[in-house]
């Protein structure tokens, strides 16, 4: 029986089936934001609406039923679950706010198309090796936020009236979005405050700049382990050795090889010439 | 009588002619929207745009008659034919809007010049590598404008008046063109949306930031394809292989191969010096 | 009595207390920008600030009596230095801008936190690099800041009245923040300053282009360095050998190395069985 | 007598005497575009001035004397040539914009100090690489201009009342600086021009971005080149050899290539002995 169950799960028309449901899905939340459509289709679209609801709340049952364990072991699983938990919330009253994270439902074309999830992994893999360089710019939006309350509270309240005002114009400014306007609205006051906004903008520039590269550099390394670890011949190849023979190095490398495969070649002969030979000495 | 064509048709003073038309027509639809030229030479103009719209279709039905099959082979003759036939197409009434796409005409000199189609090539071949990261960027942007439409379609209708409105603005800060402004806007009735501005900021960031990197990165090893594919000695240098010896590899990989083959000349010498000893012992 | 101040000062629980006075000061520090909790809580505020103070000086004469002459050698021990010996200053009459630098007390997770350290390290290491190429920029925005204030300071005193004028509206216009505005205004009564304009955004951008990529590349080779600095087997493998066999070389070199390894195991066999032939002749 | 002035010019010290006048010549161009400094000592400035021009046309002379057909020969020398020859020009009347570029004198730094010199040579050495999609660029800015001027002249003359506007309000979207309020401002008369705005945009960034990693490319290969091009021990290194054997390769190279003169000592040490062996033989 739960074997059945598995190889239904598992099938690709069962795959299509659920993605098909999602894109409906999808358009029946983005039509439900025209007034003009709730007035004249909303009881047939929140009938659709709830009958997918209990479609994906069936697909999930029938996928913890048929894995079980390594259900709950694929943190994709707990993506969906807590997706479609949200929908099921009452959103009523204090929890309207609920209602809206609804269309979080057509994320789940993330888990569901293997492409898509293995770009999100990705970019999640990416985020355990920003993570000092992210501490940092908090750090610094922190401080800088501090004293841009201290300095320009009483001249510029519009911007830096307190801490959270503060670091959301910090945050603007290090997104280079018309920091000028704000720099000249408080410089109207303070005529030294371009000392702060110049250097601000140019070390956020700069840690932003090293953030990008830190993640470049990463996926570069990580797309040379993953295109260019042919294990040769040994098994000194290291943790990244273990593809096949030919489609492991890139470029001048394959010369490299090649040319190291014929040299071997040509020891390997001129040893059995030798053991041939010593062979008939004996 | 076809293979006259044919040469004529692939002659560099051919090209060089079409080019020369192509340019001549430019300048021809740039001076056509100063409505004072048009006033003056408007008679003049046209009737050269039409002459030259003439010899194109002319050199396309040769193209056509020279190279029959391999011409509708050629994606970019059927660039050439759509932009030509859209010239030829009566461009009034409702199909006004028609008459302002007689400038891709202009688009010509990227299937006649090769370094320029080379370039176009390029751009269109790392479409597919961004494909799954581009829907994931569409799919943001959906949910994203779901979202935004819901929540802040009461307080600031200028910008996310329906869903259409808000998918426009979102692409806006996506560009990081003046969110600030949009979001100051709705922070004044909704203190806390700051949150999905913060968030949808951070995140578009990123994942634009790994589309980036990835056609970088595919950019990277396609250069590495074409410039670092000699084909050392052996067969075994896989798909990349095949270029020439010497401009091959490079930088270090051209001090590692120039040693390796020292070493191989030293390998050679040393089994033809032992054949021969062998052969004399004997 | 030195090495017991030592043990103390480079545990890793005086870390973690070190840590924790630095947080609970930025959290103080933070909430002291509001006037409402200064005027419920300042005094205890002030109060915890100053015991914080009185701790860092009390680590800092701790670790500088434990390391002696290598806590003056590093050059974190000057930046823990000055950052507390600005808070140790009068900060009232004149000097009440040295109030605001308290928060880069803040900062002292910098010098504290070891992944922290590095990154600003390799922030740091990346500066001299960049230097010549910095110049370059100061050199353009100089030159150009004197041309747009002898040009335009006539008509658009607003953006170019005087020298210092201009380098801030010029540092704004090569962030490229609102500087269509900014053009448009001067255009108005000089229809050619576009000329200056778009020259400036082009070679500024491309100047930024450039110098992102020499930190680019720096970075990558930086990273190699790094990462592929294994010191096979001889004693040439220069200034960046010197790392561990395994860890050594990425992809492809990795099949390379392993290959060779092989063949050089191989060639030793042939050497080990002629020397035992060798012997066995004499 | 030739030879005496060559010694001079090519000195540390006159280069040094160089940059200290060329720098004091910027500062006193900086003063002069104050109204106040000018008024106070406006005379002596322009005696200075009129001074170190004096010594440049003096410096340059030397130069052209000492090197004579090599001075010709260098690029930077005609930079020099020109820059200087614009201060010589009569500034008055209708050519009193020449009295502007003066200031270029400061851009001679760029010539005299060798790393800047460094610097912009490689910039320009970068360009013919970027000419093709330069021209895409140029390209498409052109018929993007022709069509927004056909489509929006009409509806929104502020922005693209004729072919120049048009061009300088696209320039300004490719930079990303307010589009939206462009296309806001457009989009309130034709609803359907976001089709154009978001087209327009994309095809940009996808350009620049490509822009963009075609230089950095070109920027890793040059750098592969000059850091990695050790002409190892045969003649085959290619263009791309000829540096010295040590500084060559970098990284996980280094081991491979240690490895290798292992084995290649290893087999000349065999192949020693076996000729030592063969001349006992014989």
């Amino acid at each position: 029986m739960r074997e059945r169950v598995r190889v239904i799960v598992d099938a690709p028309w069962f795959q299509a089936c659920v993605i098909t449901l999602i894109l409906v899905n999808a358009v029946i939340l983005g039509a439900e934001t025209s007034p003009r459509v709730t007035d004249s289709y909303g009881r047939l679209l929140r009938a659709v609406d709830l009958t997918i609801l209990a479609l994906f709340v069936l697909e999930l049952g029938m996928r913890m039923y048929a894995h079980r364990r390594e259900f709950f072991r694929d943190p994709w699983s707990w993506f969906d679950l807590v997706i479609v938990g949200i929908a099921l919330l009452p959103a009523s009253g204090p929890f309207s706010v609920l209602r809206v994270l609804r269309v979080l439902r057509v994320l789940r074309l993330l888990s569901v198309i293997p492409t898509l999830r293995h770009v999100v992994t990705g970019l999640f893999r990416a985020l355990p090796g920003m993570m000092s360089i992210l501490f940092l710019v908090i750090l610094l939006l922190y401080v800088s936020a501090v004293m841009a309350t201290e300095l320009f509270a009483d001249v510029s309240p519009q911007y830096f009236a307190d801490l959270p005002a503060s670091l959301f114009t910090l945050f603007q400014i290090a997104t280079a979005d018309g920091w000028g306007t704000i720099a000249k609205d408080v410089m109207e006051h303070k005529p030294m405050a371009w000392v702060f906004f110049v250097v601000f903008v140019l070390v956020s520039t700069l840690v932003a700049l090293n953030l990008f590269i830190a993640v470049a550099v990463e996926a570069l390394e990580k797309d040379d382990e993953e295109s260019g670890g042919g294990g040769g011949g040994g098994g000194s190849a290291g943790r990244r050795g273990g593809g096949s023979d030919d489609g492991g190095p890139d470029g001048g490398q394959a010369v490299i090889l090649a040319e190291l495969r014929a040299l071997r070649a040509e020891v390997a002969v001129l040893r059995r010439e030798r053991e041939e030979e010593a062979s008939g000495l004996r």
